[in-house]
């Protein structure tokens, strides 16, 4: 049963020669790598409002500014990752750029940061796409975090069917989402000019909190760099293009970067026109496209798709994780299950997993997008950092003709990254940054420990070296309490398999034991019962003490210890029976020289 | 390491041969066995007062003629355990009589309300135990469901060492509390027949919430019959008395039932002379005896015994709860599990489930006595109306001399506790004696079905008519998905119990199997390697198939199949091993004709 609703909701298990490779046209690709990237627009204006108005609706226009910095960082980085692109054209990773050219230890600094962004991919965009839904629907804003987590269970459960076939899916809510946001720009810069003043916005003024320091600027810059996340998304990407993919993946990422700049830019700058004041319960993009649109169709053409690129973005995670955590798992540095392909192709435990952390994270930070940022950049820009410094030593180390050019823009990018990963780092510390920077070296830890377990057992199971055991020298002893059929099932078994079979018997009063020795004798002569004395009444220690005696004295390499147990018509049945088999399985679970095996008898009646 | 502790908390086993019996003489018994009932006391009168004062201060007038009412029920019970006493000179608890006398069903009905009673004993006597602590140190209150878990937990532990050696520890607190008890009421008398009128005991006056209606008369009556718990311990304990033991017992009864009245009657009449009216914060007796001392030593006592008292009073329901849940484990009505006598020579299980249920309802009903009294006399009293009717049939069919006198009086009791039984669960009914109604017929079920279980398993297993199995056809399977060391041992193992043996091996990739048709050739030319399709990936689905076919195809009574398994040396290092085998055991655990074996084979080396 529980089998048929699996079926149901993850439906038929897909043959192994089903795995297929899809090839991507640009304007495709475009689609299926940008939304992560893209999406950030509907946040990141807002998160460096949120940061300079608490030094009063004034500091505001620092906004303007602080976008200009964070588009020139963005040109540099994106320039940097077309490097990688040609540098890597069977995908480029942080992980795998980081571990090839800087070292194991980089590579897994690397692994742990993208695998900490991929978690907060999901859950901030998802806290993000809730908030677009409840700007346009005021009332839901109390379900937040269930909502966060329905729409998480509901991209996990789709993922774990396997959306491989999805690129179609992707493009149209992508580019609706790119039309509405140039839409509202383009609409809502014409009211301006052509009514002179921008529309009231909202009444709302907050009191100024703090001082405006060069503390709170950098901070309002870190917070607006969530920008940049998901830029990388094309560079792991490249054998997903047609021929010639770097070319293609090239020319996409300068297209997704123009794209990137117009919406990013065109937004906060809009934001300023209207002297938009972010505050709870509606986002900064909604409060635009109401004032630009007055709540009709426009605006909810805008939070639909905002919503919509928002949950495609976490989508691009349910790619990654997996297969990064597969990736690691084959260099054993994560667990093995996590690079078992399941029967719908794909990982199935990375997803998962993703899903509950993601989940817990919406509950944890109650579903809100501004709560989880502090902690979303810092695994961002370290992947930057590494991939980038990665590809300097790498164009360093093959010297191809004007490498030099190449390395230089790759080390602009570099210390460009660095350098906001330390301003993140530093000024975002209390607020959450922290968690992830002890996170970090945590799970490389881990995935050292990991993998050294993993060499140390290779190491022990190997055949090299190893002589071929000599014959066996073993006994069976049976555990009886009783005689019934399924005592002499096991017995009849146990002879079957060895040629010295012994019954051992527990002495629990001078009478049942009598009486045990005499039903023996009639059932069965041919083997030996073996009373053992118990004065404290346990089960287990005389039979534990009889076994290493007899093991040690009959110098034997096994004892075999069957135990005849029988199975119920209903599982909840066999609770009220076989407790001393599983007490006595518990005992001899590590104990050397010792095979346990339970002979099950199964009762065929109807109750 | 869990073992040293548990020694260390509770104590060396003890040998079967140290089970004692101690005989009590009638000052030892009378502590042994009244602390339960006595220990009502403390909180009779108040349960009392509670109800009343729902209808204003003026109502409290009736406690008087209610106790009265109480007290006369109080004797005809006791009348009536007299006869029990003789009658069941080996212990007649409420179970063996009624199961004896009126039918299985009835029997259950009693054992039913007998251990919901125990519970409620715990948990009741406890949370008033605490009160009287808290009346004395107010800001102690908050902590009370915290310190009833704690005192639970101790007398928990406590009864698991074994407290048999126990009657001496029991003897000075009930005196010494029924000393200030008495010491409090002549004190208290003493007082106001030389000033005249009563010292003003408090300020506080409530309004009335609702009219004198009989209902709430009954309901006043109801509460305070929780008096009479604990009456009957001495007829369930004939035997630990000295010869004659039924002549001993029934003094002992007397004396007991003599105190009881006295005691309660006293501590009524001086709340009323005193005007106490009952609030959260104090309890009646903390109150009483707070006017009558004012505060000093003899108050202090007073709380002290109180306390210690009801935690003793807690303690019987140590002794009745695992004695009767293994009486009935015996019967095969509850599980096994309950009739084993731990190695400190107590019924461990039955210990540990009394103090675990005892502690959750202390959790759920916020640790306030009153709001647990609903739910407590149902029990009770109904097991006191089947315990007495059972008398009278068995009186009937005897017919001794004088049968006729000693039916009456058992009659008289049957019917007056009847009748308070339908009172009680009348008045009480929305409070919370629906639980226990509820709750009641469900145990009866629970253990008629638990009976049957065990019948039919009886009759399956029953050697009668068995043919004994002719020797067994078997072949052993090896699923391997590599070859190591512990592969290798486990083959050896395989070709030590069986002639015929195959490696199985699940075909996951074309190039993997060609290595691994190489590598057995190498290593393992003798048993042949059996190499599976898998077109899902799937390891299970196959090897399942595989053992159905073989199983069927060459006629097998069983299939064994050998897991190799690794031992790590952390047990946490497992985690990252051994997962398919898992998954294969849970695959063939209840599959008729497979037997399964884990090989261990133990990694020695230091990580």
């Amino acid at each position: 049963m529980v089998a048929e609703l699996r079926r149901w909701v993850l439906g038929q298990p897909l043959a192994t020669a089903h795995v297929t490779h899809e090839k991507l046209s640009k304007v495709k690709a475009l689609a299926v790598f940008s939304s992560d990237a893209l999406s950030s627009v509907a946040y990141a204006t807002e998160e460096i409002l949120i940061v300079l108005v608490m030094a009063g609706t004034s500091a505001l226009h620092l906004s303007m500014p602080i976008a200009f910095l964070i588009a020139l960082l963005l040109i540099i980085v994106a320039a940097s990752y077309r490097q990688t692109i040609h540098a890597y054209p069977t995908g480029g990773g942080a992980y795998i750029v980081s571990k090839e050219n800087l070292g194991v230890y980089a590579g897994l600094m690397a692994g742990a940061a993208l695998l900490i962004d991929y978690v907060l991919t999901v859950a901030v965009s998802m806290a993000a796409g809730v908030a677009a839904i409840t700007s346009a629907i005021p009332w839901l804003a109390e379900h937040r975090v269930l909502l966060g987590v329905l729409f998480i269970s509901f991209v996990t459960l789709a993922n774990l069917r396997g959306i491989r076939e999805s690129s179609n899916i992707f493009a149209l809510p992508t580019y609706l989402f790119i039309l509405s946001i140039l839409l509202l720009i383009s609409i809502g810069w014409l009211k301006y000019l052509l009514f002179g003043a921008a529309p009231v916005v909202a009444a709302y003024s907050p009191e100024p909190v703090q001082g405006l320091t060069t503390f709170l600027i950098l901070r309002a810059f870190a917070s607006g760099c969530t920008a940049l996340t998901g830029i990388e998304a094309i560079s792991d990407g490249v054998p997903a293009f047609r021929p010639p993919e770097s070319r293609n993946a090239s020319i996409t990422l300068t297209w997704m970067t123009a794209t990137l700049l117009t919406m990013f830019i065109g937004i906060t700058s809009l934001a300023r026109l209207y002297g938009v004041i972010p505050h709870e319960g509606e986002t900064v993009v909604s409060q635009l496209a109401r004032a630009t649109f007055g709540g009709g169709p426009f605006y909810y053409m805008v939070q639909a798709t905002t919503a919509m690129i928002l949950i495609l973005a976490a989508n691009t995670s349910y790619q990654d994780f997996p297969r990064l955590s597969s990736i690691m798992a084959r260099d054993r540095f994560l667990p093995r299950q996590f690079a078992n392909l399941g029967d719908r192709l794909v990982f199935s435990n990375g997803i998962i997993i993703l899903g509950v952390l993601a989940s817990l994270l919406i509950i944890a930070f109650d579903g809100i997008t501004h709560a989880l940022i502090p902690l979303y950049a810092v695994g961002v820009f370290l992947s930057f950092t590494l991939s980038q410094s990665g590809m300097v030593v790498r164009l360093r180390k093959l010297r191809d003709r004007g490498w030099q050019r190449r390395a230089v823009i790759s080390g602009i990018g570099a210390i460009a990254t660095c350098t906001v990963l330390f301003v993140f780092a530093t000024v975002k510390f209390i607020q959450g940054a922290w968690i992830v920077i002890v996170l970090i070296p945590t799970l490389v830890f881990a995935f050292d420990r990991i993998h050294r377990h993993y060499d140390f057992i290779a190491t022990e199971l190997t055949l090299a070296g190893f002589e071929r055991p000599r014959e066996i020298r073993h006994i069976v002893l049976v555990p009886v309490a009783d005689i019934h059929r399924g005592v002499v099932t096991a017995l009849e078994y146990a002879k079957s398999i060895c040629t010295e079979v012994r019954a051992v018997y527990v002495d629990l009063g001078v009478e049942t034991t009598r009486k045990m020795r005499d039903m023996w004798k009639q059932w069965h002569p041919d083997i030996p019962l073996v009373v053992l004395e118990s004065p404290y009444r346990s089960v287990i220690e005389p039979l534990i003490e009889y076994i290493d005696e007899v093991k040690k004295d009959e110098n034997l390499d096994v004892v075999t210890v069957l135990l005849p147990e029988f199975v119920t018509p209903h599982w909840w049945q066999g609770l009220l029976h076989n407790q001393t088999a599983l007490l006595i399985k518990g005992a001899l679970l590590f104990k050397k020289g010792v095979i346990v095996t339970s002979v099950p008898y199964h009762i065929e009646g109807q109750r």
